[in-house]
């Protein structure tokens, strides 16, 4: 059994912007050489998730939607009560609502692998969103198999 | 280590479908005699997704209300305004609903193998959810161990 | 390959409880001697879920309050209809909210471990999300890798 790891570095570029990390994915199943087992996305940041959907810019545009119906930017989180937040000083982002997008989408998918590719169908992207943007960020893949 | 690969295909016959694939899994399961790992189900389909819950009729009903409360399908979705989506044609399902409540439910779930079974206690049951029915369908059972 | 797998029982005290499992995961993979792999976490019940994100007081309340926006305590659940449930005698709990709320947020997660240790950004602890308290519960963890 072999395991493969390697980071996919982005930047968002707006508040909430969804990454199409599939080719990098893709790429990495590659360099593993492994043929038949798993990939794992994670991501290690708490305003972030992992969505295996359609690249369809307006669908994006409603999932956005979506997002927002259930935790608008335009609320009060207590997250964001920085007078009043007894932990270390926190780096001011009011990003109350980006954590709770994250909470509804999760950190990790896991895809198959066969033959060194990815079973994904033709219209399955695989994108990790960020809902803090814009920012430096990353996330992290793992290849286990054989 | 080993690993072992089956689909498990079936037809939805509503528009909103779970399909109980608990013993398919097993199964599976089964016939890979892995007796330690565990199990991935990946759904290779955009208007899906993976649940784990209780399979009790009514439980079902309030499901199907609170994905309906967050992405109803009589609302307006830019994914289904086939005149201005620029990608190649569509299939013409107005299915944007359909993709976000998939968004909220995720395409991957897994669950660990002991003694050639799955830990699932008494009320666990393994769904495939369809959102776009009806349609034949299926997903993607990989079990890992030794 | 090696896998370990271990139970982390706990007490949730109120109707929906946090419980940051992260120290124990941890443990877990120490003593599985495994460097190199990942964890599954896994809910052997039906009103819980595992979510990955900040320990921050003021930020579980926000988390509290968008599941309560989607699936509040104080609606109408068809789960909760016992006199017309048609399968055998249930716990008598009116607990179709908690099974909603585990329906958003997923019955497993996936972390990566490299040196023998998870890999986690400083500000992302695991939780156990128990949605039907108080009550004795547990989750499944399970280490695998080289």
């Amino acid at each position: 059994m072999r395991i493969h790891k390697q980071s996919v570095p982005f930047e968002s570029r707006t508040q909430i912007d969804f990454i199409d990390i599939t080719q990098s994915i893709r790429d990495i199943v590659r360099d593993s050489s492994i043929r038949q087992g798993h990939v794992t996305i994670f991501v290690p940041h708490t305003t972030m998730g992992i969505v295996i959907n359609h690249n369809e810019p307006l669908l994006l545009q409603d999932f956005m939607r979506i997002l927002y119906k259930v935790a608008p930017v335009d609320d009060h989180y207590a997250h964001d009560l920085f007078e009043i937040r007894k932990e270390r000083p926190s780096d001011g982002r009011s990003n109350g609502h980006s954590h709770c997008k994250a909470l509804l989408i999760g950190s990790s998918e896991t895809i198959l692998v066969e033959r060194g590719d990815l079973i994904l169908s033709p219209l399955q992207s695989v994108f990790a969103i960020e809902f803090d943007g814009a920012r430096k960020r990353d996330v992290i893949v793992q290849v286990m198999g054989i």
